[in-house]
């Protein structure tokens, strides 16, 4: 086994066996993969991959924005559809075919409007398919003359990134691979957030507020506990940024439950029957991997996996509540946000938009300049008035690891985020999107997708 | 048994043992009761009841800002705290306290400013408590000289309000109650809609296109089905509303579940399979009160009432999603927006904003010329343009009656509303409401309630 394979073989592992979680938010980066030589001339494919969110798609124009500018190093722009398992069937489009106003339009699209993937390049579990795999991805890399390549996505993501940029390098084919993060979840590290994270954290913290308006209008002859999911399943971002609805200190959210802390029932249903008692309702947020005591995650469905091997979580609200009307009695209503949360679109923040877009054109001044192997970083320089720059990343320290949040951003007591998550998440959640609608309803940029003639077999 | 009891045990019944559904939009009305005296001087009480929405307080605003208009017959303008149970203790606040700037602020704040309550007074179970209630509420009337009572609420909220009309005639005590249409669910008769629809459908139907995008953009290789619940026990108005997310034949919702269509699970899993099998996911709306075709509703946990003795149901989608995830064995993910698609305020309609304002109006307006016992109705005058005015019906005829979503306004094979339904909804959700926020989060209006007097002896 090559020095390489072994690598990957361990980032295989790791995978499949868990992740490292960091809770340091300072840790010092390795030293990076060397550059490439630091001028490259050919053709540009970006690509989306793993979960949507509602402004990866702002990401990608970033890139093509930032691409049109370097004429002297990029001569085509290709989209990848449906990240690497579309490449690998040679599903690429001509971006420079679609209108620029379709590009702008994508910094207010949701979801990923190149498509995406779960699809990995799995070195460990079968290891002659990955080499296909690998084979297969430079074969139409070459055919293409495809000398930049752009990875949207999250840890999974940019490990395929990563495992890319190596191949590149022990191949000697001339390749910049440079990551822009993107997830909901806000679990990279080394970065200060990721794009996807304040809309995210907008919407939620706006739908807390309203349902907590709505539950405390109800409470006098209909007192009830509410139990709001929402996504994120080893990190508690999401379900911390629902602090933001709080405005006094009744207000709700009155608990927020993250994977960081495990629950213990007796505590909860204590401190539930406390906020009854003083307000006549009570408002729960739940992140999906919310733990017991003993690490077992309360809503999953064992019976069921993703296509990554975890077990599906479904029900944490849905078993918190059974729990709350089993043993206290209370009228117990869920709400599931489920992917609602990471497409909303409709009340994104604009600074998260400007981000992402900005997390894009990064990327391709970063490879334009002879970097391959990083991924684009938020840095943030203020949080009041918040200012941040971009920044970059290897990969390889990106890839596989979890960030959570940090045990002294929430309170002793850990039913509650404390000030410093709040200094931390408000300015993310600032700037109302402008969405053009239609009839009422949101306009979304729709690609016309000229595909790039194939000229390979087929896979 | 007077003839006025008897008339309230027989509503009391038909609350208790099922509803009376409708499907004809057209039904005639009966004669209306006699209008009480024409000129009536004395102070104003507006309460609100039942389930939220995104305007009920828009309505409040209307009363509010009308009565303000009729200083020669309306002296003070009160308020009834969570409506007829608050009513009972006297918790009455002083309107006219408040700033003019909240009062329009209430205009996009969702929730009941007042609060609301599910209280009802009951002839048939509890005669000897109903009869205690109603003096008790003639004893609070006449302390405060209420003589134009104003009630926001639905079906059973109507009912409450049409025996109050009735009590007033039978004491000879001159009251004008008129009722103000308020449900997300739509499921009013003899009104063209119900401020609250609107909005619910504004907010749905966008999540679901954003959802369908998400969803779209994963198929590849992650082909999946996805079930979002949205509300509606009985009819099928919000899930129908979905309808619009659909621009292209091809667009999600490719299925919607509503209580009215007998789900058949055997053409139910062949339709789910068909629409994968060409687009590789599919998208299914499921209103909450859907039934199998032995008239069963699939999410019903009949182990749980809600305090009108319905049992609750939380789980159409879970249940759903556990029989094409069984039979099929297809990725299936499940969203709840449960309370969180009537608080929407932050993606309001602007339309059903304007006419809950005009509801609340047209209330006072109906009573200040010596009507009682009426609803406010709004009347469709023309579909595209659209044009409504606000019309009165008989609260009798209103109370305790469900409109359905007629069966020719859904396509024959039972899967999606066609256009007739489309032409009915899509003017509805038109125009967005301009939400105030701060730190991009939304500000919403905060009554300083200031207390009227207690005069009474504590209940």
């Amino acid at each position: 086994m090559s020095e390489l394979e072994q690598k990957n073989a361990i980032a295989d592992d790791q995978a499949e066996t868990g992740r490292t979680l960091i809770h340091d938010l300072n840790a010092e980066p390795e030293t990076p993969p060397a550059p490439a030589n630091d001028r490259l001339v050919g053709n540009l494919l970006v690509a989306q991959s793993g979960g949507p969110t509602a402004v990866i798609n702002a990401s990608v124009a970033g890139v093509i924005q930032e691409a049109g500018r370097h004429p002297e190093q990029i001569e085509e722009i290709y989209g990848g559809l449906n990240g690497i398992f579309g490449i690998l069937h040679e599903n690429l489009i001509d971006l420079n075919e679609e209108k620029a106003r379709t590009i702008e339009e994508l910094k207010h699209t949701p979801a990923a409007a190149l498509g995406t993937c779960r699809y990995k390049i799995q070195f460990k579990k079968n290891p002659e398919q990955a080499a296909r795999d690998m084979d297969r991805l430079f074969e139409v890399f070459k055919s293409h003359n495809i000398r930049y390549f752009f990875y949207a996505g999250g840890n999974d993501s940019q490990d395929t990134n990563n495992k890319l940029h190596h191949e590149a390098i022990k191949r000697g084919y001339p390749l910049r691979c440079i990551g822009v993060p993107k997830t909901i979840d806000n679990d990279l590290p080394h970065t200060d957030h990721t794009p996807g994270y304040g809309s995210a954290a907008k919407y939620n913290a706006t739908t807390v507020m309203e349902i907590a308006a709505d539950v405390a209008s109800m409470a006098t002859d209909d007192g009830s506990c509410c139990i709001i999911e929402v996504m994120g399943r080893a990190a508690g971002w999401l379900a911390a940024s629902t602090v933001l609805a709080k405005r006094k200190p009744t207000d709700g959210p009155h608990i927020i439950l993250m994977p960081e802390i495990p629950l213990n029932e007796e505590a909860f249903l204590a401190k539930i029957k406390e906020t009854i008692d003083q307000l006549g309702y009570c408002i729960v947020v739940a992140g999906e991997g919310v733990k017991d005591t003993d690490g077992n995650e309360l809503g999953a469905d064992k019976t069921r996996l993703d296509s990554f091997g975890h077990p599906v979580l479904s029900g944490a609200a849905e078993a918190l509540s059974e729990v709350v009307h089993g043993k206290l009695d209370l009228k117990t209503r869920t709400v599931k946000l489920g992917y609602a949360q990471r497409a909303a679109a409709h009340f994104a923040s604009q600074q998260d938009v400007d981000e992402a877009v900005a997390s894009g054109r990064a990327a391709v001044r970063a490879a334009v300049e002879g970097k391959s192997g990083f991924m684009v970083t938020i840095d943030r320089r203020a949080d009041d008035p918040y200012e941040y720059t971009t920044g970059l990343h290897p990969l390889g320290e990106i890839a596989l690891v979890e960030r959570t949040v940090p045990r002294d951003w929430i309170s002793e007591d850990g039913w509650l985020p404390n000030e410093q998550f709040i200094r931390y998440a408000a300015p993310l959640v600032r700037g109302r999107l402008d969405l053009p609608t239609k009839g009422g309803l949101p306009k979304f940029a729709e690609l016309i997708r000229v595909p790039v003639e194939k000229v390979l077999e087929p896979r």
